[in-house]
């Protein structure tokens, strides 16, 4: 026997011989397969037949050519499908119309082409004008078809361009303003401009037509969106795509005909409740195109209650077959009912936890891991900020990154300064900048959101936001930030400054004006969710915080420690403060000019150091916090304004001129690869000393406080090197270190008897330190990947310069994703692991985490439990995210899935 | 028995029982060796024994203590002495006198500590007075004792203020001024500054005094220093110091007496002749310190012709003993001969050329390769560069970098436009800037010599200038640049625009005023040489150059091909060329809009860019042309000064406001890793287009004026794509390469049939290329490694910022030497062997090389050797230190040797 390539379906036809569950939509797609099931279960399906996926590798095995049985197997798939239609391909009385749709194992959404009302020609449109009495209609399909064709399988350009035309000479404005005739002169234009372009004329035998359609499908699986979404969603290319061929059904014959959309459950609340719209008389897209406004479900039971009876019974089953929420279309011709199609419904997080936790309830799945896959870790950030109400339609004003969620609206200004003066509980301010700049925290704490021009994902202004849990929009390129104008522009549309606009994190939208927003709140399923969440996850979550709210924020979200508490975030001082003096005691360290200097500063910086560490470790205790030692260049501290070099003179007592010659001295070509991180503890040592002195005596303090005098319960400190590349720098910083440490330990103990332990560790963030990770690990006590360093290192790339790339870059599918918010496996992923490796070998217990911003990330957190670390640390408002992730890492694993 | 621990050597003693070959140095150390080896052959050593290496073995092994054996073997080899010397240590009429000095297997010259003159005390130094007839030098030897033993032994400071407070008093200014009652009054204080700081009297017991030295050169095996330079030079701390203790000889007691060095070849021509100097009635000190003029050598045989023909006897068996010239020290005491000391000796290039090719053809080495060995492979640097005069002693002005060799005086001038306009035939000029860009490229061609504040060893200016072969001081940091007072400074001395100095690249001395140098001359032994070298070596070495007199520069110097040519350097053109239209036309490419704008820019490159080309192949014919694509950020080529702004504005019609806004759209925070090398290819593949043409049309009108169009050989082309770091990048670049070549190459080939054969690959200079090293050499037909960028970002240091810290990390012996200097073999080493076999994986045949600064580098050199590259690359002077080092790489090898 031949091999068999197609499949058809329909009633009393069994769609799926010799096929069971995974190979079903392995050999005809998801689309294929799910029909073929529904016929096998006698379900109202138009009937049709898919084409094998082994079609598609045959196909591009040889040079583009079919099976030599295809043709023979085609032709009996129609007559199948002509038999149960009842119709015949190309008959002028009752012509037979299908559409040609691709269908791949996994979902690629818009990714491949489409052909509709195939079969359609100069004498069969006619047909259907008078079988539909819309002639209107027949010929609006019949230029669909020639579009869609002509583009797809002729590579015909220009059509827009002739409707356009059409339009503007006759002064109409919508497709739906066109009548018949209308139609059909834009029929003929069509014609004219394949006949012009490919020297033949549109073809008229619906074989044809078929054929060509099939072999646009086929070919459709390499074209470039394709293949580029594929190596994103990590989708190979062996797997081919279905074709399936399907008997076209018309829900606008009349009354007694209707279109729609159903769920089995309310995707935005996911109560158990039939949910969904439909059109009488009319057709599947005027649901989608908003045109008319779609009527009640509950209406269809009154209108037509035969075929709504049998869409309840049947998407009952559908669930319960394929126990998930169903996303089911549907037509009604002529009062008879017919699924087009049926998949896993989408839906918010909301939704998607309610149904999760109830599916497992109900029974309908046997096991919390499988209900656990069933969520997209990244939308559980619609938990927790607030989202623009997707009833409102309005475009956007301008694009730009998501680079922290939720939506809100505000007056801009744009300086922080400003921002911080006029933001009162009564009026909202957006900060916007063309980037952000450490100096600029007041305004961002001051601020409802922040937007930027410039910058990725990464940016500052995108990791600061993450980190305090606030709305930002980055990198909105084509946005003018008029600083001197105090206005924003796009193009010529100009936002003055105390004007309005509404942003959306979510999406990287920006609206003018003030837009309908919905606020977050917890389905009552969620904290059942994360209790199996915690059961099944290895890898620990803790968050990146110092601030005492960002620590409380992290408690709450459920982080089991702090991964990085980054220091020099304190020295910017109370934004809200206008005699701030933090800022100017490290600006009076930076200035000394002698370490007496040095000294004297920073022992006005060591009590509030202390008082900080104090408070954050009274809020963590019981868990461990790993402190990062100072690590940005100097120069970032630095006065940048006449104004503030004019006031940093007087208080500290300095010539402006000497401020500013000192100011030039620290500049840097590449800041990012100089004195910073460990190389200033080497060049500055008694830095390392004040903070050093700063968290031993506050971890007394702390002690005292929470457990008084008595107890021998420790905090659990982790002390943290940045920019370690080589092993002695981390032992002479290490010395510094214990010596204050044991120096303060050892008072404290004769004295009260009290212990305090502590660990001493690094970053490895530099390719060398993954190089010489054995070495580093004979000191270090605990390793945590700086992900976002290591990336810019590995990779050569400047995340604050990236913009002008990164995005061509990811387009062309040179890259799979942002590799500084989803980690890049091939090349920073190998010096990760190879860092492990080495590092264990060394030092088999080594405790290994990261702190990057991929801890937040859920593709980066499954690499992350794959590659053995014991935990990820990441903004407060994506320790659920992690959470739920590092579970799903877990389910994976066990399940032995790569994807 | 017990362990041997000390060798006693003197006449008729054998000094080395149970040690043969590399024993001998391996137990005695190098030093101690060698005497006990002269002894062994009868000749005239004064008497003394070796403590085993094994004793530091144990000293450290054991909590610094020593075998229990070691007291008694000590005595022994004292009695030995005594014996052999007729005086008695502490005797009150012949009290004999040691030193205690260290030695270890290899040469650590000053790192470790030597005490002289022990056995001296209250009592001693009286009868020493009276046996010498000079109390005056019994007096200050005794002050020596004091001295070296109070700071080595007893850690007493100070002893230097007591002498200049002493001088000081009583207006003396030298040493010699001082007299024997001067000396008395000393030694008085300086015993009293022991009772104070120690609270025990100077040690009197010549015995207490013997094993406090001991003590002291153990102890010193392990300070810091010493470890340091071990480190340095990768001298295992295993290999541990021997003591030697040795009867002092005196060669001032009178006119009988003499002291002095001699070597056995000239060793600054390399003759085969004796040469030296001596002294008679005095001490070695004396020889050294210049403050008498020493006599001729051949003067020795008229005044002491018994004791010269003995020297020269003696000498003749030491070099044919020891088979390399020998530098001897020597004294003469009362009309006797004693060698102290015997080493092999130091030499100019010129001299170890012409003695190591000497030594072959004199049957004293065997083997060529032994005589390569001999020859420091960075030394053929003052082959082909001025050197300062050896015998002008005076101080240097400031302390900068020896970043490119040769010594050269110049009147300065503080910008490249001043440069070229003073510069001339009769007038030598000096660039001097806080650092270079690389608009001064025409400042730096009209200059003798560059002169930088900023900057490392791979520096711009250092670069540049190496490939320029010019003498160049980088990073004289002190130094300070005024370009608006048009003076540099050093505190206040200051030298004034049009001011001489003379800079010493070999050295990175910068002197004041002109300076005697000496031209450099080939030794007529080279080329035999080099001969040698290049039948040996397995490494091929090519040359990084781009103009035309570099190109010859290279073929001159032995270099089998260019390993780089910067296409980059090209866009600045003729530096003296005041109309110089091609800056102009890159910046206008620059400034371009649209890509027709930067199409018509490039349309104005294309020709300037194929001439050079042209004229480089014709050149380079018969070799292989390594070039590589447009690689520095395009910011580096915009206008600085408000002069040029405008000039350009001018020149290229648009507004001077304009070009400075698209210059700010170009900044980068940080350059290094932003937009550059093939994300500019990504960008604007039209510049590749331009490129690519450029080379391909220029391949053929090069063939047609050197082989005329009958030929059939081709040149030998490779194209090469920087900073990739993703296989796409270089795909995606490579087919735009290729579509244009394969275009003129079958055009041509139609028209002449004549084919061009290319190849293109690309730098590996990216952590992540190297990761993914196997995946880009699917498609790339060679690597070149870039190591200067590699290191950058491996390490995370910017060379341009390193300035701040690199210093102290190689003083505190965090890296070992200058990592842009020398490859970080742990490090970017690991890299470069991960890439290798990665690559060579995919493409068992990959051609590799080396092209970053690392390529001229002996260390660097034998690293790459090791890993299996094809080649390596360095500024044209460098060939020969290259060639020199592979040939020593590959015997190394051979010799299965480390180090």
């Amino acid at each position: 026997m031949s091999v068999k390539y197609t499949y058809p379906f329909g009633k009393g036809v069994f769609g799926t011989p010799g096929l069971t569950g995974d190979k079903i939509p392995e050999v005809l797609g998801n689309k294929g397969g799910r029909v073929a099931v529904m016929c096998n279960y006698n379900l109202p399906v138009p009937p049709g037949f898919t084409i094998s996926t082994k079609v598609c590798d045959h196909y591009y095995a040889h040079d583009r050519t079919y099976p030599a049985e295809l043709s023979a197997q085609v032709a009996e798939g129609l007559t199948v499908v002509e038999g149960l239609a009842g119709k015949q391909f190309g008959d002028p009385d009752h012509p037979l119309l299908v559409s040609v749709r691709s269908g791949a194992r996994a979902s690629m959404p818009g990714m491949m082409d489409t052909v509709l009302n195939v079969g359609l020609n100069d004498s069969t449109v006619d047909v259907i004008g008078r079988l539909t009495n819309d002639f209107r209609f027949a010929y609006d399909c019949y230029r669909r078809l020639i579009e869609m064709y002509g583009s797809v399988v002729l590579n015909v350009e220009g059509f827009q361009d002739i409707l356009k035309n059409f339009k503007e000479k006759r002064g109409l404005t919508l497709d739906t303003d066109l009548t018949a005739d209308n139609w059909r002169e834009i029929v003929a234009s069509y014609k004219y401009r394949v006949i012009d372009q490919t020297g033949k004329p549109f073809p008229q035998d619906p074989h044809e037509q078929l054929w060509g359609a099939i072999g646009a499908v086929f070919g459709s699986w390499m074209n470039p969106r394709a293949v580029t979404y594929r190596r994103i969603h990590t989708i190979p290319d062996s797997w081919g795509t279905a074709v399936t061929v399907q008997a076209m059904v018309f829900g606008n014959m009349g009354d007694d005909c209707a279109t729609g959309v159903a769920f089995t459950r309310n995707p935005s609340t996911g109560a158990k409740e039939f949910y969904g719209e439909f059109l009488v008389n009319a057709q599947g897209e005027d649901v989608v195109a908003g045109i008319r406004t779609p009527l009640r479900f509950e209406d269809l039971k009154i209108l037509m209650p035969k075929a709504y009876d049998e869409l309840i019974t049947t998407m009952t089953w559908l669930e319960n077959h394929f126990r998930h929420m169903q996303d089911v279309e549907f037509t009604i011709e002529r009062g008879k009912l017919y699924i087009l199609q049926t998949r896993n419904g989408k839906r918010t997080a909301h939704a998607a936890i309610k149904i999760a936790v109830d599916l497992v309830s109900e029974g309908l799945i046997s096991t919390k891991e499988e209900a656990l896959m069933r969520i997209d870790a990244t939308s559980l950030d619609q938990l927790f900020h607030a989202i623009i109400d997707p009833a409102y339609k309005g475009k956007p004003w301008i694009k730009g990154l998501p680079a922290s969620p939720g939506a809100v609206h505000g007056h801009i200004f744009l300086n922080a300064e400003d921002v911080i003066k006029r933001a009162s509980k009564t009026k909202k301010v957006i900060l916007v900048r063309e980037e952000t700049c450490p100096e600029d925290i007041g305004g961002m704490h001051a601020a409802q959101g922040i937007l930027t021009a410039r910058g990725g994902m990464t940016s500052h202004a995108a990791v600061v936001a993450r980190g305090m849990g606030k709305p930002c929009v980055a990198g909105a390129s084509g946005l003018h930030v008029d600083y001197e104008g105090r206005k924003i522009s796009v193009g010529q549309d100009v936002v003055d400054e105390d004007g309005e606009i509404t942003i959306d994190g979510h999406s990287g939208n920006t609206y003018r004006g003030k837009i309908p927003t919905i606020e977050p709140t917890l389905p009552p399923e969620y904290h059942k969710l994360m209790t199996w969440v915690d059961g099944i996850r290895r890898l620990k979550v803790r968050a990146n915080a110092e601030t005492p709210a960002d620590a409380r924020k992290a408690r709450e979200m459920g982080a089991e420690g702090i991964g990085l508490c980054r220091t020099e975030h304190m020295f910017f001082g109370d934004p809200n403060d206008p005699d701030n003096d933090r800022i100017v005691a490290i600006r009076e360290m930076i200035m000394a000019e002698s370490e007496a200097e040095r000294r004297a500063a920073l022992d006005k910086l060591l009590p509030m150091q202390r008082a900080d560490f104090t408070e954050l470790f009274e809020i963590m205790h019981g868990l461990p916090v790993t402190i990062r030692l100072l690590d940005p260049p100097l120069h970032e501290f630095l006065p940048k304004t006449d104004e503030e070099f004019a006031k940093l003179s007087q208080k500290i007592g300095k010539s402006v001129d000497a401020i500013r010659a000192r100011a030039r001295a620290l500049h840097e070509t590449n800041p990012m690869l100089g004195l910073r991180g460990v190389r200033l503890s080497i060049a500055f040592p008694e830095i390392v000393e004040m903070q050093a002195r700063a968290i031993f005596e506050a971890a007394y303090e702390a002690k005292f406080s929470i457990y008084g005098a008595d107890t021998i319960k420790s905090p659990l400190l982790e002390i943290m090197i940045p920019l370690v590349g080589f092993k002695t720098e981390f032992d002479i910083t290490e010395k510094v270190i214990r010596n204050i440490a044991d120096d303060i330990i050892s008072a404290m103990y004769n004295k009260y008897g009290i212990q305090v332990n502590y660990a001493v560790g690094t970053m490895i963030e530099l390719p060398r330190a993954c190089a010489v990770a054995g070495k580093i690990a004979e000191s270090a006590e605990f390793f945590s990947f700086g992900t976002n360093d290591l990336t810019q290192t590995a990779l050569g790339i400047s995340r604050d310069d990236a913009g002008t790339f990164l995005g061509t870059y990811v387009e062309k599918g040179i890259m799979l994703a942002d590799p500084f918010v989803s980690i890049d496996v091939d090349g920073v992923g190998k010096l990760v692991q190879m860092a492990v490796a080495d590092g264990r070998h060394t030092k088999p217990d080594l405790k290994i985490g990261v702190c990057g911003e991929h801890g937040g990330d859920p593709d980066s957190i499954k690499f992350f439990h794959g590659v053995g670390l014991d935990y990820v640390s990441c903004s407060p408002f994506r320790v659920p995210i992690a959470r739920l992730a590092a579970a799903q890492a877990a389910i994976s694993e066990r399940n032995g899935r790569t994807k």
